[in-house]
């Protein structure tokens, strides 16, 4: 199995999911947080501009909102933050790895580890609310082939579930997420949470699928 | 109903309307104001050249005019900036979005919440002029789909407004503007004016359609 | 009558005249001068790399010059400057707005109007001499449609009057000029002088054609 | 032989292996830590945008983990570096230099020299995890071709080696490396080991050759 | 005349000499040396990359030569520069024009004039070589033309005088020179040096023309 | 002959060998030191991206090694310098430069003046090592014209000799070189070593032609 996807609970890496023209595949994001720095950013693995300004999205996010998660002020303006998403040749774009770029960032800056069995995918705006993806089918085969337990998907992507196969649905649990703190809620391993898989509180956790195809907008269920 | 528009009055996001080959679209503007910073300002959503422009002359009006709605200079110094426009994969450009990109700032940098039942188009000058926009038909159509009761647009547009479906303007209070400062005016819940909608206090208010086909300039009321 | 256009005499706005593919137009340039700043300049409206640079040529000149108006070095240092061209999205460029570049910072520095119902044309040199420009009779029809009563030239353009219509040269005063001191005395309306329209000292004035089309370059007259 | 390519156990350079469309070649990288700098980072040798990054990763690594290697961040902060792979003439890109690039700066900023008979290909993460290469062929024929005794391998590629030649086999010893501080503990001369080529601790040692081709993924190992 | 070409001896304007595809033209380059900078430099007039790199050339020649003219290392420090070349619409290449740069730069520092009666042309070397340049018959003819007494040629060129039109080399005198302290000591000024036209000292004045073809290098004579 | 040769034994000057479609070409490198700088780098002469890294190669080295010939750091830090390839308008591009550039700049640093009766060619590593150049025989021709006696070339190229024609080769004594300290060693005047020209200490010299055409990497002699 690829050696750079998450294997382990570990700080500072997020598993997301990616679309491309052969399938779904696993696209984990590293983060580095640097000492003695001086609030540099540095973006690597031949992102392309949407995925570039998403990372920036990422950082505001995380300068916003650093505080809910012990991060002070003064540790922003002393480090330096490198993201990167392996493999370094692969070209990579899109909006969809948002949630995955600010949980990585979230994770190393914090110290707070990451679940490795978990992945995710969707598109983040500036405040932090989470927009529909697309290859939701082929990202969750790619999730499955894996070993994923538990997916992250976009509130708005709930219908488009009636897609993903059977067997699929049957070993992952999708949760869909309106919020960049639903995101961080489920994939961080918060102290003082139970952190051993399967007994995740998963409060708005979800496998129903929108088998009705008329209704491409769901009512909103959160 | 696409989650990234925003829903309810809030601080530091304001509805705007763009004019796409495939009819009208909100189009809503964020603004993220981050503390510890040093007057570095991010422009991120897959801006044109000439909407990157139009986010610059909202960033010196606030400069120029952020006293009068109680942002101080010192204010400006000690954060950075940041202005989003969702979906980030989504090519936008053109100079229509002036007002909704001053009026999320100012609302961002001031505290002050926007109405989210109004949207709002036009391109700004420097000095807060208000200038005509195309594409009002398709515009006015997507604000009455996505339930908005307010819009406000270039005076210079009124004469347009002939073009626009009847139910359309029946549902919807139609505002001309000649300057920022009434933009801000309407779309700012400003302290000490109701905010409830229908209430809101409406000087220049006129659902007047030009008839006149042969009246491209219509005499200036205001 | 289009609104980003000067209609009354105020600080840091001057009306020029461009020549484009479809006639003469009105185009006016607009200045801030933003409290708080280190110096920075920020210029927009979609200029080309030429008139860019024309806008380099006024800010060294307002440096240099700037005193003469009242400009302390000190303001310049503790200021922003921003230069903007309307309509956002009418690309621009060519070397003829130096003068009215000029004329709206010199005024949004000093705080010295400028008469709104004069217009101008003319390149400038680093050193202020004011270079011939094409057009003449398409930005004169301009500036008569817009009821503008008095049009700054070129010195090395007066030759080129003959081929004005004769109804515009009826209502348009026109004023050669061969350096920037005498454009900012004709526009700025510096305190101590009469600012009345009509009234103006207009020591150069002329409204002379040169109708000896073999003259290509007039004797200088000043 | 080439001149460029590292001939004695030196500070600052490890020998790399490249692929290219005429086959593999040595592809040492140098490093230069210049006094009396400031942290500024040159990188030279027409290296493509892959390849550059995998030098900012080789950087983030360093400053992550130098400690480890006896390097203080005081003494990251008064240098500048500078990272060269000769020969500056020909273009140079891809992902599989990023275990030389790591190794020649942990060695140029920590003094420690780099054995000269060993050779090395593999992409790094940031983390540290090095990801499978191509070539392997070509490149273990480049450096049986150098006199190299020792060549590390992602182990992702263990099962590459059935392709390599019985010959090479039998003079080159090859090692599988799954992270930076496995190719750092091999290549770099540490204080206090053994430095005599031969006798150098291996202990993921392997010369197996995944002879079944169907098994494109092997176990893990390690 | 064309009124940006120098017509009485001032500071900071120098009239070169350019040759384009219609023949020969005036071409002056004018600096401004603005208070309250900081060292930074200004380039406007179309430039091209080799022109822009002329004026770089000029400036260091300036910062370690300025002393011989008076210019202290503490004036170049408070100052900014800006260096222009009308007309700006007009683009403008190649290195002919570094004598032309370096005389306007250093008469701008200095406060010494230099004689608009002067025209010349010469590309220059870091060290203050003049090098030889194309077009001269082009280039004299159009000196001629707009009244130039005393043109200076590189050294090097004295042999292509023969091509210049005998009434001509009756109207202007030629002065070859070798080097940026000879152009300087021919153009400028000077106190203590006579000033009117006619009694400069010239001490390698020639007139003579190489009327040997087959020699195109001729002897070095000084 | 080209004035911009070096003509006599001077600092910060040294004469290079270049290599173009139409033959080979003297190729002078100028270095100028500015006293009052701050360590910044201008780079002139219309080189291409390959050229320009073998100046930074030159810098680092230079920055490295430079108390070797008595410059402080200090004395780094407290000037610019730009470095220039006359002339100007031709486009100069390749490795084999480097020895040209380190000389000239650690001349001009140091004040120790460069032998002008001597040329050079090399490409050069981070580490000073002195790499192989193409049309070695072309290069000669052109040294040989222009009277040089000594010309310093890559050992590597040292088999090359054999194309050079037999009466260059009698007037031209080649020194193979296989590091920059050798090259500075004789193409640097320095105190105390006899400065006249043929008594110069040469102890590595040869004009041994490698007449053997099958080998092409003859083995190493120093
Ligand atoms: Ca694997
Ligand atoms: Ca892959
Ligand atoms: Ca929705
Ligand atoms: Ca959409
Ligand atoms: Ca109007
Ligand atoms: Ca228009
Ligand atoms: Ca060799
Ligand atoms: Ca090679
Ligand atoms: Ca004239
Ligand atoms: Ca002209
Ligand atoms: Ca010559
Ligand atoms: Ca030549």
């Amino acid at each position: 199995k690829p050696t750079f996807i998450s294997r382990k609970d570990s700080v500072g890496i997020a598993n997301g999911l990616a679309w491309t023209s052969v399938g779904g595949e696993m696209l984990p994001v590293e983060v580095a947080v640097i000492p003695g720095g001086s609030g540099k950013i540095e973006i690597t693995g031949s992102l392309g501009d949407v995925m570039k300004e998403s990372a920036k999205l990422a950082i505001s996010y995380a300068r916003v909102h650093g505080e809910e998660y012990g991060i002070t002020a003064d540790r922003l303006k002393n480090v330096d933050i490198h993201i990167h998403a392996p493999e370094g040749a692969v070209p990579k774009d899109g909006p969809s790895a948002g949630v995955t770029l600010t949980t990585a960032l979230i994770s190393a800056l914090s110290g707070i580890p990451v679940r490795h069995d978990l992945a995710m995918t969707g598109e983040i705006t500036l405040h932090g609310n989470v927009l529909p993806i697309g290859g939701l089918k082929e990202k969750s085969m790619a999730a499955f082939r894996e070993g994923i337990s538990t997916v992250l998907i976009p509130k708005e992507n709930e219908s488009d579930l009636f897609e993903v196969d059977a067997e699929v649905k049957q070993k992952i649990h999708f949760i869909p997420v309106e919020h960049l703190s639903q995101v961080l809620k489920q994939a961080l391993l918060l102290p003082g949470h139970s952190s051993s898989r399967g007994t995740h509180t998963v409060p708005q956790a979800t496998n129903l699928i929108a088998n009705d195809k008329s209704t491409k907008e769901p009512a909103t269920v959160m």
